[in-house]
């Protein structure tokens, strides 16, 4: 019998297709996944076991546990000036339950999601679930920010929701504040909505699209623990909107998994008084780092300003991203990802999330193999 | 702009409302959840204390903790003399999310669903989320047993899915084999997907519908460490499927949260090596004793054989059970929740996972309240 048609054809992350060749080939350095090498700090695995060893280890609210969300809404408006109250707040399980629940409940098939690319691969996939439809804004010939005169001529009368991620997955690249007040008058004068996942700015404070309060409404902004406080396997992040859609999207996530892990939830609360400059201070040396020894190699790459990736552009070196990411995995024995995986071919992303030596050696192998080609 | 429709009308599970409508009302005795009121034992949090001291914090695979995937395969091959690779498990957040991917996974818009009823509700809510069609059948003058001529009757050339669910929640019920064995012939003949939700079987073994290994190819065995191993708030379950449903289920789960909690997963290793024995044996003492009371009252009620519920009629008290269940929490101090919240108006559900002086005090208040009728 024919299952779900919309699932035809989709496959698990290139992302994580690329990392399990490199581990399959063996000796590979990995600079594939964006996972903060830093086990979770001190105090955060302390509130954990803490709450195991209370007995917090019943069922939260849908919405999440509710001294977490009233932490969030005090966190928020002390550090990005956001007003939303804990009802508005969901805790998800990380950024990507909340990205589904967000994209799903918002959706019916045949609607348009605008998705500025090169992109983390999760927004198109998610929108082809949903039976939307998954319209690319190319962003590679405008310094990876999506250019707001395209965007307005990209809208149509189907046009349901925007995704924005800076700093962004896979470029780096934090998007101007004149810019998303020009896309911001764009959402106003068009009423769409608008996905802002904004998971990597936790460690590098920039300019917010959710800070246009007066777009409320029609604002879904995402956050995550896992990229600030090194928190990737607690699978926990949260999502803020308006209490209409708040409400809407609870209504979809209590049916997806009822709430997240309470001792997770719990250890939560410690993250948010973890200060992590100097996990971001790492971050910011290592892209600082690769992004000479790109330019050096003779690899055309934008300067990232936040997250911990670097994309560099790698038609030049050979017909297809993929042969060479390929390539470089089997011959050379480092392993990025193709751009292919985020809708931009002619590039590889490089995630430098790991500490010094490994990229050092990762670039080293990088730098050598290109030498010879 | 209209959101997804298929969330139209969607309500928060009528367990949880009535539950907070007694927390509201205060000073009452709560019968409604399904929660076991064990802290979960021992070697499980100790487990996850350990796991969090070895900086078990990093994603997992997307299907799960290889680890845990094994000790499952041999534990089910084991318990239930199942035979399933690990790569045909898929940890999942609970049950819940289990359900959801499988329902959302395999069917598609017109596709029905038939839902042996009374039902947990989820079943019903998680089919018109995935644009599908729940169709009830309906169990109230079969001893809540699945009439297997009944269920030959409702297949149709839309059928996608059976689901049965045997102990049963809200009944107790457990289905006989040779009903199981008939529905077997009825499933093998027509082809439709049953997808077994076993989550009360831990604390009840019983003829169980996966053992129609023959039918391996049509079958999704749900299960859940919640209820056997008090572990609720953790959110852990589990799908076991022939390899081409997991991987379509997985692609889905994948999308949905990556992965479940990392350190959760590394707990429920510990759980399967734990007799869950002492928790059962509490809960069938409590049901014994919770249907004879009901009896003493005139509240006619099928004998539960498992899970930890009982589901009076009555009907002969009230024209409606929602106002009965109301007017029980407001007048009388003790919460049940209406059987229409699993599509059976005229009962009401009485969940018995509570200590025995709670159980006595509500049933107490339950014989007075009916007395003054």
């Amino acid at each position: 019998m024919e299952l779900n048609r919309n699932l035809d054809g989709l496959r698990i992350s290139g992302i994580r297709r690329y990392n399990a060749l490199a581990r399959e080939v063996g000796g590979c350095v990995l600079l594939t996944l964006g996972e903060p090498h830093f086990d979770t700090p001190r105090p955060v695995v302390d509130a954990c076991a803490a709450a195991l060893a209370g007995g917090a280890t019943h069922y939260t609210e849908n919405r999440g546990d509710a001294e977490l969300r009233a932490k969030i809404a005090e966190f928020e408006a002390k550090t990005r000036h956001l007003s939303y109250s804990p009802d508005e707040i969901l805790i998800t399980a990380g950024a990507t339950e909340a990205i589904y629940d967000a994209i799903c409940a918002l959706t019916n098939p045949g609607d348009e999601v605008i998705i500025p690319t090169p992109a983390f691969a999760l927004y198109e996939t998610v929108t082809r679930i949903a039976g939307a439809t998954p319209v690319p804004l190319d962003t590679s010939d405008t310094g990876f920010v999506p250019s707001p005169e395209r965007l307005a001529r990209c809208i149509t009368p189907k046009t349901k929701l925007l995704v924005l991620n800076s700093p962004n997955n896979p470029t780096g690249v934090i998007y101007p504040a004149e810019v998303l007040e020009k896309i911001g008058e764009i959402v106003e004068k068009t009423g769409i909505f608008v996905l802002s996942d904004d998971v990597y700015w936790g460690l590098s404070p920039c300019p917010t699209f959710p800070a246009l309060t007066r777009l409320k409404p029609q604002i879904l902004a995402v956050q995550s623990f896992s990229k600030p406080y090194a928190m990737t396997g607690w699978r926990i992040g949260y999502l803020m909107a308006s209490q209409a859609l708040a409400d809407k999207i609870n209504a979809l996530h209590a049916h997806v998994l009822t709430c997240v892990s309470s001792i997770v939830q719990r250890a939560a609360i410690a993250a948010l008084d973890f200060d992590p400059s100097d996990m971001a201070a790492q971050y910011a040396c290592n892209r600082e780092y690769a992004h000479s020894r790109l330019l050096t190699m003779g690899l055309p790459t934008v300067q990232p300003a936040g997250a911990f990736y670097l994309f560099p552009r790698v038609s030049q070196l050979c017909a297809s991203d993929e042969e060479f990411c390929t390539r470089l995995i089997r011959e050379a024995r480092v392993a990025l990802v193709p751009g292919s995986v985020f809708g931009a071919p002619g590039y590889a992303r490089l995630s430098c999330c790991c500490d010094r030596l490994t990229l050092c050696a990762g670039l080293d192998r990088l730098e050598a193999y290109i030498g010879k080609l």
